[in-house]
């Protein structure tokens, strides 16, 4: 099958078809989006070698379970061992023995077809396009926000970051009814969210303004010390950043401010697919372009340059 | 009066007897003590000229309220201005125009006679020694761990650090029965607290252990690196150090493992007294040696040497 393999460099390869185990789905992949993730894992974020690509949907082609048989799915990423501490206690996606696809020890989406344990899976109701389907996983991680910690609707909230994760979180966090801003660096991706009556304002014209929570969506390892002048005393930053880099950092003003930093990451499917359902959540603006597999390489090439919202590969 | 003044260098000097305003106590002071904020302010740390101090005892000599007139009393070390958003909301310790009692724009205890206003002191109750008294505001300081956050009677907890800070914090989390840890550099400070039942480890001997919660009280910039490393995924992470440098750092470890890092400061003074005046909290094994204030040059040497627990200084 077509695969996109990054080992070194990212290449278009011949790859063997994947061979399911017991209580796996084997999925053949309609379309997958390019996620931050895979820009910095091609950065060395990671140190993954393998079938890049976590943000998919398919059509589950062998299984044991009959209810997944035939059905349009999108799946969660983490594979959990099912033993460790973590599991034990619910807690999966921390599994210590986890893979995760397209990321850690387990070949990814951006191929014809894939592997995950059908416990993995959701079902995508009939409402959901393959297009806005591709946006389950990353729209779980935004929800994985309101999941850890209670935004206020009465919250001073400000995004940083106009890119794609940043979108997701928006529109997520504009549901809770709190006073919303966005900021970032690109005036055409801002205006894609203003369109969607969403408050929002260049980095450079943010002036004194401070939040009681700041969620950090740069993907750039210095999102958080501009979090950090942004949030008031006592107030919360949400780190998003996942990036292959250290910074100079002085952690004194978190300290003296009394700031609560979470970090956060995966999230829950369910509501992810609900507010999609239910259209509170609408991604179709978002989307910059549609390449096939075969394009994967020019597709990668589009999604590293500033203006680019997000990529998709249609694969079969 | 006989002052320790710091501009440049400590020196010990001459310096005019403070006038209260109308609000404003004026205290005799007793006994104070040396913190690793004070050493720190010597290295540059918030940029401060004047007295030093912040951790005393002494008696109110003049002042409006006359239930406290003649009182032996402790203070707490942010004055604030009452009007701006963060006083309104009751967040006294985060006023915008906040002075800080030898820290920030107000001379501090280190001389014989200091003001504060009268809102901001606690009568000690006639169990509490000049020399224990002197332990509650760091005590209250150790008491906000637990005002902020909860700490489970069946937590993992590690506290980073042998020093004064990590001492009290130490007797402080004992208190909730959960199953505690205190590691630092010192064998002979670590010891200190073992004889109080705490249990101790090395840091070098500390190995693979993961705590559910790990306090920072190493005063090092060095030591979130190090908590980063013990937290467990969905821990958290208490942040107690203010160091006046920066240092490389990669927070993406905070984002997989989904950890939550605090900033904590001061606490309330309150519980401090009560848990001192009970028993509850025994101070008096952590004090290394006592100087007059004559002496105060002589005392900050001792307490810059890494194995000085608490420094003492009799004022009057």
């Amino acid at each position: 099958m077509k695969a996109l393999f990054f080992e070194n460099e990212l290449r278009l390869i011949d790859y063997p078809k994947p061979e399911r185990r017991d209580g796996e789905a084997l999925i053949k992949v309609l379309m997958a989006s390019i996620c931050n993730t895979d820009l910095e894992i091609i950065k060395g974020y990671m140190g993954f070698n393998g079938i890049l690509g976590h943000e998919f949907v398919g059509i589950v082609e062998e299984c044991n379970n009959r209810d997944l048989l035939g059905k349009r799915v999108v799946g969660e990423i983490n594979c959990s061992c099912g033993n460790c501490d973590y599991c034990v206690e619910g807690l999966k996606t921390h599994c210590e023995n986890r893979s995760v696809l397209g990321i850690l020890a387990q070949n990814g989406a951006f191929a014809e077809y894939l592997v995950l344990p059908e416990e993995n899976l959701h079902v995508v109701p009939d409402r959901i396009t393959d297009e806005e389907a591709v946006f389950v996983e990353p729209l779980a991680a935004a929800f994985q926000i309101t999941q850890q910690t209670q935004i206020r609707p009465s919250d001073k909230v400000i995004i940083l970051g106009d890119g794609k994760l940043g979108f997701l979180v928006a529109q997520v966090l504009a549901l809770t009814g709190s006073d919303l801003l966005v900021t970032g660096k690109h005036l055409s991706k801002l205006s894609a969210l203003k369109r969607k009556g969403v408050e929002t304002r260049l980095i450079d014209d943010l002036g004194e303004r401070k939040a009681d929570v700041v969620i950090d969506c740069t993907g750039s390892s210095k999102g958080f010390e501009t979090a950090l002048r942004l949030t008031r005393s006592r107030g919360k930053i949400v780190l998003k950043s996942t990036v292959a880099e250290k910074i100079e950092l002085d952690l004194t003003p978190l300290v003296i401010n009394e700031i609560t930093l979470i970090g956060s990451r995966c999230g829950p499917f369910d509501p992810a697919i609900r507010t999609l359902e239910k259209g509170l959540i609408d991604v179709r603006p978002f989307i910059s372009e549609i390449f096939s597999l075969s394009n994967g390489l020019k597709a990668f090439s589009e999604a590293s340059k500033g203006g680019a919202l997000k990529i998709l590969l249609r694969i079969n």
